[in-house]
């Protein structure tokens, strides 16, 4: 059971419900009316709780589990115990992420402002939105409806942010336009001023960055992640792309729909990753690249030239996949001999 | 143009002034008092804007441009629109940030302590300077004169700040010295205690960090960066030095002047970088290193020696540059046979 | 002498109470009722001040030292000036370690609530503790005796912290109970929702995060390092490991005791990390992996596969160190061809 200082459990469901919600079928032997009180890991769960399936590393826990009821694949149905109850359904993760948000809705937050968030004369701010304490809203600011803005955040002039949007502790915001139903975690940074100077003989010249950043809807974007704005285009990220923690976006990057960006990623400046690309943890773009459409970067990999649509690269410097895994075997025949 | 709600545009210039200003020679058909609005990307540029081409990337975008001007190399002249005004120097991108600049001067901000910045009375603040909301100065500070410090910036007992130095919201500065016209981003954190412990019986002894953080002049430090200060000695970054966003420092680092540390990079304790070297984005140095003057290391590269003056390393663990192509372009071949 | 600015030292302390303090031998010649009155970098410190040498490369520096005396191993004495008295010990880092305790005792802060700090009337904080201003503690959190929470730290609903934990400005923990003399730097994120979602037809679906962060006792976690929490099972950070800046933890990470993650190493979600681990600098593990007791995983290197007890891994994708550096050889090898 999830800690209930943090979390507050709905339910009971009956497995019938669960099914539906899951848009899993369940198994002959189960019957729809039982009652599951929660979910939790298919190790831990017990004869009342429903726990799932993703990933065949956990099968031996699937096998010695207690669990009431399990969300799975049904190739891994004969794995489990047979006293389980089984949801089957060829999307067991996506199944057991519609059951949890059942079990575990979105707390609703009461839609006020703190008396100590100094909020400037000229900002708007919409109904229902909530502003923690000593957040600091600028001039000229828009803040939509129902957004919740955590402790010390800090959103600096002209900044437009849409409605259901929530931004976590000590964040802040310049220079951008920020969606509706975004996710900034705590610490995040947008906006910030690019890395942009010229060579000049007195030393570097500030090149001004006159762009904005970009942030549509539906982004996630992970602790103290950074995102810079354009020098004179505008960096974006496109709708309902996720970004994790630790990540950086240059200045006039565009990111496209639902791409990935994996913990400390990071593209270079005037970047184009079109829709649903893909970078794992810790990969790096290197600027005035183009990505295509559903490419995918390995973890660790360095990417100096523009990657087709599809293509899946990896290594340093990226080149396919395949290729880069045959040249691992190539190097562990040279150890041998 | 530049969304007004966060950048305010001065001009117009005549096409004179600009050439004037980028230190750049008028094309013969230019009319030297044509007015000139703004500046803009070169791709998206009216007749009365100025662009600026520095990257052969974009000459496609500079032949189909509207751009009434453009800031150019002479070699890239003849791919220029006949009806384009031409900016003629060889150093293009440092013309456009003079040019730029003068659009976009640096805003005047009123020099005020808010209400809610807790000052000790210890601390000097030099005139001219501005405190935001929630700001927290300990005692014996001192600041010096028009610094901008954003809102909820912590600056802990001790600590010095020269004159017209910036800093952004939420960063935090502790056992540290601080020079002139520096920025700090949002979120940096500087004078941390350093990472060092010795092995005991007991568990991990902490070493006290007994040493400083010097930030000198003109130093720039990217977003979410961290500069820990040193054990002994101190850590120093010398004077013009330009670190990206989520950079690394370790204790008792010493970077020269003119340095420029690219996004995601790491120098491990004691490492010594001569002056104007340069770390591209995701790249690692190891402890106890020296670095000559004018050395680069590739992106994502970990260097495990030293490395000579004005020598370029790549790769893990770095090599000259160029022996690292030739490795790269072995292991095409052997990917061939 | 460290900068009186910032850190207060103490003694002076005899030769002879040093050499105690240390666990050291005293050299034949020194005068054990000398006084020393500080600790200093071996090639800096003075007639009066104790160095130490830890690292074969600073031997010049201890040559040409001033230091009045210095802590050392005996295989190094030899090349010390004939005039410096020496502490004599196969651990002189350790020794070191605790004499420099000796000369600066960490300061003792009084336990007062600043003015500012927002505590709600649910919270419990315990005796001499001091949260510092701006301070925001969210209802039902507990904290213990003698902590240091410094200014504009957001302790979220719930959370609970032990006995003699320190807090740096502007960290912000969630969802996380948090041990006794734990030492959060500036900026640290813990807690934060796991990058957890699944592949949905209208996008991506978050799946609800209901784990927690856990953080043993004696724990260090570096300036802006992130810990998400857990998706279901707990983030567990075992005692005694010490986490440097910018580091990654993804959600259900289970860290052994006396881990060591240099700065900017990353741990995907689900692998498990036995005691004693280390990571260094820039390294990067996969998820749903084990690194047995004691395994070591060299900087910038990425792990694919499980690590066995004590084995030393290096390169991306890591194999066994030896191997790694025998592959370079070979590479060096077809260079010369």
């Amino acid at each position: 059971m999830a800690d209930p200082r943090f979390f507050r459990v709905a339910g009971p469901f009956s497995l019938g419900q669960l099914a539906d919600i899951a848009g899993a079928m369940l198994s002959k032997a189960a019957d729809p009316d039982r009652l599951i009180t929660d979910v939790a890991p298919i190790g831990t769960a017990g004869p009342s709780e429903l726990g799932f399936l993703d990933n065949s590393r956990y099968l031996p826990a699937l096998e010695a589990s207690q669990a009431g009821a399990c969300i799975i694949d049904p190739r891994y149905a004969p794995r489990a115990p047979e006293t389980m109850d089984l949801l089957l359904t060829d999307a067991p993760y996506n199944g057991y992420a519609k059951v949890a948000q059942a079990f575990y809705p979105a707390a609703e937050i009461a839609g006020d402002i703190h008396g100590t968030a100094i909020v400037d004369p000229s900002a708007r701010i919409g109904e229902g939105t909530r502003l923690g304490p000593y957040v600091v809203v600028a001039p000229r600011v828009k803040i939509g409806a129902r957004c919740r803005i955590a402790a010390q955040v800090v959103i600096e002039e002209g900044v437009v942010i849409g409605d259901d949007t929530e931004i976590g502790p000590g964040a802040s915001l310049s220079h951008c336009l920020v969606g509706n139903r975004c996710l900034l975690h705590p610490g995040v940074r947008v906006g910030n001023r690019g890395f942009g100077f010229s060579l000049d003989p007195e030393g570097y010249r500030d090149v001004p960055q006159i762009g904005r950043a970009i942030i549509e809807d539906d982004v996630e974007i992970g602790a103290n992640s950074t995102i810079d704005r354009g020098s004179g285009p505008d960096t974006v990220v496109g709708a309902g792309s996720k970004i994790d923690n630790l990540v950086q976006i240059g200045h006039n990057v565009q990111i496209g729909r639902a791409c990935v960006l994996v913990a400390q990623s990071g593209v270079a400046g005037s970047t184009i990753l079109g829709d649903r690309v893909m970078l794992a943890a810790q990969a790096g773009v290197a600027g005035h690249l183009t990505l295509g459409q559903g490419a995918r970067v390995a973890a660790k990999s360095g990417v100096m030239r523009d990657v087709a649509p599809k293509q899946t690269v990896c290594g340093i410097p990226a080149i396919p996949i395949k290729r880069f895994f045959r040249l691992v075997s190539i190097w562990h025949r040279q150890l041998k001999s």
